[in-house]
């Protein structure tokens, strides 16, 4: 808490003057901007500072902290198992929530993923598993505790209690241009997680066309950033640095990511996903102290679907239930034959979102079986008028927009075989 | 106006990656923050960005006829004399206007001197003229107008239909720490005056301690923004740099600067006051194409007061009229002997504005008594114990504050006379 009381344009025209912010000044901005005594206007005004002359890390440190301070600091208390986290910064087709935290589950930890609502173009975690018939994302703080030690993996919704400075502020930088601040997107990432009492985290960091950071060098960025707020904060952090300039898997939407992660979960599903599922896994549990179990084992082995299982029971869902499909599919097919190099990220994104798998506002709805299920493989050849995916939508109104946003190279065709996906590029440990 | 509809983010970004804003762009977004669609924390980001990335000399244009095209521009119709106007950066001691309008105006142009009401160290110009009994500062168009043709010189309060945008978007700035841009200064002071309708624009830029921009380069940036906008909009605009280290004349205050102005115009007055008074009046004769008048003749010889007498007159005010003083007055003397250098010009405003001169929120009352009279000028040979000047005040509670301010190098004894000053440092025209 901050000693003294300061004025906002003081602390506004410190940091548009390039001055170092105190951890007393930041303490105070954001207690105030909380209480409402500092103004929407003046924190845009700061917000826009910030993402010009920038925050170093004892700064961003520190409005971390703050942001923490404006609420409640969740405690499980001792739920008989390591607790560790992941967080991804979002992608097309980022399902690996859905079957790593059931798979870290199983190898022992207890894995506390808490989620906000997905805006953009593909929606969030919470939205793929609503998918899934009776399945609720709102839990209490002592439901939590006890699916942690009974199943040891809950997905469920942020509470708004957590980081409350962080939420308005988040909105704000959503209308003020400002979302794009290093220091600010770090410091909104690592807020939740840190209230949220997790003892480890695993951070995957997107690059490329269908990740908001779309090259290495801000990725890495974001990543030291992170990294850097968790040593400060005693938290063991761990960023991996994965690719985004192709989707995940070859599913895009809520139902049809669900059914993805339950055939990884059931020993199958596409090697992308089976890959960066246990290589998060491999380094969650490191940051756990788990020694002694085998990921992929235990993926092959049909443990971790167990825990699924019992995950989405325990959360009131019906596992073996029908997932809802979409009331109009249209297939894409290749212009020309050739070997199919891979889809752009971003335009498979795009497509998903308009077809109704995300939401433009965030009142708006989702539809769940609506998306993009791709039918090909990089390196499968194809000829012209083979299928190369499948649009789905109860709105057919969209698919000539869909259709658009895949034509020419977001498709590509090629002579020659693509080069070799390298999933992770980089890790940074803090 | 603007052909087509953006987003507010869309602009802000822009802006924020130093981009240039188009004509279209900035019609749009202060259209749009005029009706209330671009929110108050957008325009504050926005400020923010310009703010750190600047504006260039079309942007600056553009942003200023988007002020200007926010509310009504004024047409005060035909006179019978050229039409020229001066515009002030503010200082302390500043009373020009007030000499200044009715000399020119008895060389032969009209002076339509809308003026804002003051914030800051010392009251305004209206806050000072209001010290007259009976004096009122509101005036219709027609009576601007028909005054203009009769006595040639009107000062009086800006109306809110001009620059609306600029009102609000000034009011913002000043809570969120972006008052400090060379292109938001220039184009708000700028489209204030060419809304009014002038023919022609002297621009008095202050530099130093007293005045708003501090050094001469950062007041020569200003004066090259203003002269360039005014080119830009076909108006004759002439930017003078005069020295703000120092008060102009020995009064501050409100009735202490009535009274000064009518010693100038009736042939006396400090010697600063004079020169800078006929400078002023000399450029804006050039501009207003009189070439057969000498101010320094006319100011001599009363025609001025004359003109003085009447202006007041048409307003309700009553020239004649013993003006208020102040309750309380108070001496400051020398600590040691030697010879007066001057006295510093924010220490000297900053006590004026605490005795009660000025106002710290645009809601509070001034008084019109209040504020401090120079008893020696620079070069007098003092002693210990000469009194150096009178604090004048309704509020006693206040001296001790004032006496603070004042005490140590703010009131410079040396054993040298000081240098000459150099009233008016440097010339830019448009």
């Amino acid at each position: 808490m901050s000693a003294r009381t300061y004025s906002a344009v003081e602390i506004i025209a410190a940091k548009r003057d390039c001055r170092e912010l105190t951890r007393d000044q930041i303490d105070w901005v954001v207690a105030a901007y909380t209480r409402d005594e500092v103004a929407e206007e003046q924190m845009a005004a700061l917000a826009m500072a910030v993402l010009l002359n920038g925050m170093d890390a004892a700064e961003t440190a520190h409005w971390t902290q703050a942001m923490i301070d404006s609420g409640e600091v969740l405690d499980f208390g001792d739920v008989g198992r390591p607790l560790v986290d992941k967080h991804s910064t979002g992608g097309v087709g980022d399902k690996i929530t859905l079957p790593l935290a059931p798979l870290v589950a199983a190898c022992g930890a207890a894995v506390p993923q808490l989620s906000g609502r997905g805006l953009g173009h593909t929606g969030g975690t919470l939205d793929k598993l609503e998918a899934i018939p009776g399945w609720r994302a709102s839990l209490s703080t002592d439901e939590i505790t006890a699916q942690l030690a009974e199943v040891g993996a809950v997905i469920c919704a942020t509470t708004p209690t957590l980081a409350p400075a962080d939420r308005r502020l988040y909105a704000l930088r959503d209308v003020t241009g400002t979302v794009e601040s290093v220091p600010l997107i770090a410091s909104s990432i690592m807020s939740k997680k840190l209230a949220e009492g997790t003892g480890g985290l695993v951070l995957d960091v997107k690059v490329g066309s269908g990740a908001f950071m779309k090259t290495a060098a801000r990725a890495g960025e974001l990543a030291d950033a992170m990294t850097a707020i968790g040593a400060a904060h005693d938290l063991p952090t761990t960023a991996l640095l994965t690719d985004m300039s192709r989707p995940l898997g070859r599913c895009v939407g809520n139902a049809l990511e669900v059914e993805e992660s339950v055939e990884v979960l059931r020993g199958g599903g596409p090697p992308d996903v089976v890959a960066l599922t246990v290589a998060l896994a491999t380094e969650m549990l490191a940051l756990a102290g788990i020694t002694d179990a085998d990921p992929a084992q235990v993926l092959a082995s049909g443990a971790a679907h167990d825990v699924w299982e019992r995950m989405i029971a325990a959360q009131g869902g019906d596992p073996s239930a029908p997932l809802p499909v979409a009331r109009h599919v249209e297939t894409v097919t290749a212009e020309r034959s050739g070997i199919f190099s891979g889809a752009d990220a971003l335009a498979v994104g795009t497509a998903a979102w308009r077809l109704g798998a995300g939401r433009a506002r965030k009142e708006d709805p989702v539809q769940a079986g609506a998306g993009v299920r791709l039918l090909v493989a990089p390196g499968d050849e194809v000829r012209a008028g083979t299928p190369l995916l499948e649009l789905h939508t109860d709105t057919p109104d969209r698919i000539a927009d869909a259709r658009r946003l895949l034509a020419g190279a977001a498709l590509l065709i090629t002579g020659d075989p693509p080069p070799a996906r390298e999933l992770v590029l980089d890790v940074r440990r803090g």
